[in-house]
């Protein structure tokens, strides 16, 4: 397969996630990066483009100069698709040009900054055909994958109870918005989104739990709280009621202190219950009720893995694949589906503009159950 | 110190919870079983008084004529105090009759099948003089007793967050209702209260919230379910807030396969994230912003541990000590309190009546705010 | 089954192994303290005495004392057995005398502090019929019983590989020899053998090594070693051969620092791996081929254990039993060969003469391949 | 910094290290695959550059011709530098034949098939004044730099005992010879040298502890094993003497069931104990006497790390790296030296050639005690 010509639009110098996103298209194998708009200070931008070895003249000032100009190129030169990985505010501009210029687009989550951002994204979508890809970056991970197959397969019985926490401790003190690239637009609601935890790092969890269950959540009740001082949501929990009849609780926090990057779920079946957690993403645990608890490997070699899941895995056994790897098997797989490839799993490999919408529903949700005292919040009324 | 003789008011044959507190109390080593009204069937009250070696004369046929017959005996002689481990709705009418007869309390949690009836036997203990302690076992264990000190001591800041779980799986099958002798009162509102998971094992998860916090809970918002064709909750979830301000989520599940006896907490305070799980007792995990996770191990010669919570253990660091022993601590602290002597750490070593009806709240508010779609309920506001 | 009547040699105020025998008692439930030779100092065996409740008349200032008093007594009051808590080189007398004036035998290991002891002590048990358990506590765990099962079972096949640690750090200062109680016979030669920490927990782990594979140590090739300015080792490791063609190797050492207990196996056969760890005794973890790792789980009520050692748990699932209960198991299983109670497992429960031997065998051998430079010896030529 | 431009010897379809390479490069970002000998068969050659998109003049049929060919460019075109991936006993003569034509090398473990061949390689970078660098990946790992860090600090004082295994069980089985590409080669003595796990996974697991330590294994003693019918060993193990006074033992095996990749390793020093595991490579745990253990934490956000280990992550705390990122590792010091920059840090980044042939001497040195009953041999008497 020949790879992906691809641009970036964000992820200039001091950016982390631009970086993830360009050592998960190397890793995947699949992309080559060509042309960026890494910045919106052109100078900023060239210094970028340059330290990543791109053509002076494929090193854009903006995204819309990028957009004008690749189209412009020959059709077997120019970009096919756009990476953007701007703060959450400029998602849906460039996304909806890009678009509307013809190329794919894989963003990074949230979708958007607003429920109405995410429309008009996914409207254009429609409108032109082209394909959307959300990284969500967790549903990478090989284990993950196969816990969704496992519920699918049906011999666990249907899930009676969730619960899932992703939590961090970065924020957990008032001085940490000051100096910190990170913290500044995550916690600007005019750059970030209404919402804070919950937009950042709560719709991964939410993302996660619709991943592996196969369903979506249908109604919640959430308290969003934040350290005084702050304007959006640094803490929050909710009870949620999955579209099957199953409950939940989901914790999301940038203040439990301790905590790394600890997205951690639990899935409670009728005939067996599914553990993991994404700072130790190679094993799965599974316990059921009259045999031993089971732990299960991830590796390219480990037979009694989904053979499309052992497909993806780089290495054998024992040789743990991390969160770059998760990251590069979204693009890898986005990838595919541009170029046309079967796909062989169950799911597309990557999250679809109807997962992203969710998830931007789940935000809206949660901050409208939270200013109503946790009132429960049905998703489906939510416009 | 001399032994405490007592006398143990259910626990017969084939009953578990006696046979724990009868080992309990030997490990304890101040206590004594001197007599028994050991099931409320003459025939197995004998054959159980017999098989545990008491004295013929000291089996009795019934809680009434122990107390009775025991007050009749020479003050050197006669039962000190008694233990009650029937099921939850014969909890009150022995424990008050035991108290007016002048005899200390010793009664397995919860306290008692209503929230009325926790009161009269308070009101018993108030009227008499006499000590009560309920057993809720988990607070015995010597990292959990840690655990409270170091929040208590101030320097990890005030609690924010709670996470705690108590999940099995012994009634994750329709079928599980029938021959289980077990299962029969415990999902019986007759026997055990009008609370199902929510009262066997959420108090255990709401207790241990309150140890360790130091604070009570102060309001909840729950959701209580049941698989069909039960009478009484085997699931749930809720989320709570503390009286300081911080917030919480509490799971507890009969149902949730592969989870044994899963107890499980976590607090986070401004400035550390405590973690300890029951079916490791043995060590705490500490988590930091800024430095390396420390893993805190139990035994006798842990010196950094309080020196009170060095004293409870029996065996040097790396010997595990389990349920039994944790149980025997609350033995040994209601023993000591009994003779008086000087209590070393800064709570009694027992739940107190206070501790007792907090947990009574807690399911009267559970189950009030379940029946209300989750609305908020003040525990205060409990009668 | 009445209790059996017991006095103790050894274990008076300060000691550490007395007490963990005289709990174990309790909660095996089938034996009964009433006489005790607790200290070589007539005053602090008195003392001791009195403040475990003994009848001062049943207080004895020396084992030969109580020897020939208590086999003055009718039968149905005299006690059966003894308990020798002393240590190493104070085992083989009492050991003995006890043996001929017709008691059973309770021993802590190691069996005596020399090899030559240890046969006398083997002969007198031969010449006169009576019975004698060593404690090697870690096989009273019931899952180390369950590892022994599985491999029993044949279904993994042969053994091939064994690694085995016991690890300890409490030695691992120059300065720990001094002003502490354990340390002080522990190291001298005079009262502990020749060997320290290949006799003290180095005999626990070539015990535990042929508990779970059936088979003998057959040679072994040994390198002790000890800090500067002691007599005797505090440290080693060794390569072995077993009986059956399997190779291992087994470090033993009291000074790998942050090590607090660490008695950690794992045994590879030709179809399966199992590994298991002191510090954490209630789950066996056994690796396969081809499929999930297993966790498996202790617990009364965990229905794929064999029916034998569910039978000897005192509690369900999740409560977990820990070092006191492992020794407990070895008290009743050794109260029921007394009592000639049939036995239900495949092995007796305790720690035979023949299982000592072996262990006096593996000392001997370590420290004659040691003073040779790690030459391979023979076990069975050891005389 | 400009990529180096380098070919690859070795790698083409099928085989698994040439594409860890290929990948590890990648992620490096300092490295550009131009040029490949990928295969000794033209046409396999062929197809697998095509696969790459290595455009048709630079795929060559023989590492002969594509050493002529690049040296023939022009100096700012060619290759700078050949990774050599082919089996262990094709390692030499390209490699030198690459010196010699004035390219730095990187060259997969173990550096040859025989200690000759590697004084020859040694000889020949020498004589060239090139640079090589051998990929012992696990030295890559931020938290085995750390550990390393922390000894060679002397706080923790002197290394007393080193435990170190590298196990896995892919060779468990008769059968596993047969249809395994990944074996056939590797149990070749022609083709993989005469030492089998010792030389494949063996001079890892010494590696890591001379790595850690900063210390070399002075002496060995060590018995190597194999299933009937093989030739050289899949299993064995060793008790060995560090320069520095400590003792240690090691196990290599490819037939302990169920362990896949399971390399771990404890160091003991004289006031803390160090873990770490390479199937979960973001924690190290140490050990102390006197206050709790600690998890060091993997991340380049965590700032009690050294700050040139921040330096080399890629992704902040909780987002684990794993193999990849730590062979990775390897590629970018090697380019970094080739480059001429700085080194932060207090060793190269990668395993030189001293260290490699510290790795052929404890191979040899494994073969020869093995095949004298495990005879002590002094690594420095090793020709």
């Amino acid at each position: 397969m020949k790879p992906i010509r691809y641009g970036m639009i964000g992820g200039g110098k001091g950016a982390f996630i631009g970086g993830v996103h360009r050592t998960a298209a190397a890793i995947a194998g699949n992309w080559r990066l060509v042309a960026g708009a890494l910045s919106s200070t052109p100078e900023r931008a060239r210094e970028s483009g340059e330290a990543l070895g791109l053509p002076a003249d494929r090193i854009y000032g903006s995204w819309a100069e990028m957009l004008e100009r690749e189209s412009a190129l020959p059709a077997d030169e120019r970009i096919e698709a756009v990476a953007i990985v701007t703060p959450n505010h400029q998602h849906a501009p460039p996304a909806i040009a890009a678009l509307e210029a013809g190329f794919d687009v894989i963003i990074d989550k949230p979708l958007a900054d607003s429920l109405a951002n995410a429309h008009a994204i996914a409207e254009a979508a429609a409108r032109t055909g082209r394909r959307i890809a959300v990284t969500h970056t967790y549903t990478g991970y090989p284990l993950v994958k196969q816990a969704r197959r496992l519920i699918a397969a049906g011999d666990y019985g249907p899930v009676r109870r969730v619960m899932v926490k992703y939590t961090q401790d970065w924020l957990s003190r008032a001085a940490d918005l000051e100096n910190n690239k990170q913290a500044a637009w995550r916690v600007d609601p005019a750059q970030s989104g209404d919402a804070g935890a919950f937009g950042d790092i709560g719709t991964h969890a939410a993302n996660l739990v619709e991943f592996i269950t196969g369903e979506r959540i249908a109604s919640i009740s959430a308290e969003l709280t934040m350290l005084d001082g702050r304007r959006i949501d640094d803490d929050g929990a909710a009870m949620f009621r999955l579209a099957g009849g199953g409950k939940g609780t989901l914790t999301a926090s940038q203040i439990c202190v301790g905590d790394i990057n600890d997205l951690a779920i639990s899935v409670y079946c009728a005939e067996a219950g599914l553990h993991w957690r994404q700072e130790e993403p190679n094993s799965l645990r599974v316990g059921y009720r009259d045999r031993p608890t089971e732990i299960w490997h991830a590796g390219a070699n480990r037979a009694y893995l989904a053979s499309d899941i052992l497909a993806i895995q780089r290495t054998p056994g024992g040789h743990p694949e991390g969160y770059l790897e998760a990251f590069a098997n979204i693009y890898a797989a986005f990838g595919a589906a541009i170029r046309g490839e079967a796909q062989a799993g169950d799911e597309p490999g990557y999250a679809t503009m109807e997962d992203a919408l969710s998830g931007m529903r789940f935000i809206r949700a949660s901050l409208q159950s939270s200013s109503q005292n946790a009132a429960w919040i049905d998703l489906s009324q939510i416009a």
